[in-house]
């Protein structure tokens, strides 16, 4: 059975901020969405490339050499081996394609790692 | 250097339709932009699912089984093994990823059917 996903309806399913929910499988990567605001943590994935997709609000994606500001209908691909620090002054709502194996915040362990993704 | 991708400016820079663009590595795929108008070829993927997301427009994917219809802010991942036609009345503005390895039409191949992908 394939079923499309609506982005609207997809966010409007939950509340919690840096907290990604799996909306689908795409080979060995996740379709994810989240909410943030504030200020995530300084990591990187050693392994894998991270695309953020911003659908409302304004993103910027600091890196140890510049940063990138995002708006709606904006994407970048976080190459591996990267630091980046996601910022956002107001929500955001975020789509990520990432590895399933992937973890949350690298190597960096902060009170935001999540260890599992709720699907919605 | 990491640079953001905005889509309607990378929309902006081509015209031909049936002809996906790359505008990202990401991991083992490539994030493609298309514009599509009328009807592809029936063909699946034995190895790959395919995301499509549409960002202008109205398109509907026939599967042997039942069909989606997706508009702006809209995504169905099509899993490998089925079969499936995307149709679009008018022209749609579609970002795909799937993976570097995948085959235009799978095993069809058709005048549509393209070996080489353009980078934008």
């Amino acid at each position: 059975m394939v079923t499309k996903i609506n982005l609207v309806e997809k966010f409007g399913c939950f509340t919690d901020q840096w907290s990604p929910k799996i909306v689908a499988d795409l080979n060995d990567s996740h379709v994810k969405l989240a909410k943030v605001q504030g200020e995530f943590v300084w990591h990187q994935h050693a392994e894998e490339d991270e695309l953020f997709i911003v659908v409302r609000g304004v993103l910027t994606i600091e890196m140890r050499d510049g940063q990138v500001t995002l708006g709606p209908g904006e994407l970048v691909v976080i190459p591996r081996g990267v630091e980046h620090r996601p910022v956002a002054r107001e929500e955001v709502h975020l789509m990520l394609i990432e590895p399933k194996a992937i973890r949350h915040t690298g190597e960096v362990v902060s009170q935001r790692t999540v260890h599992e993704y709720a699907r919605i």
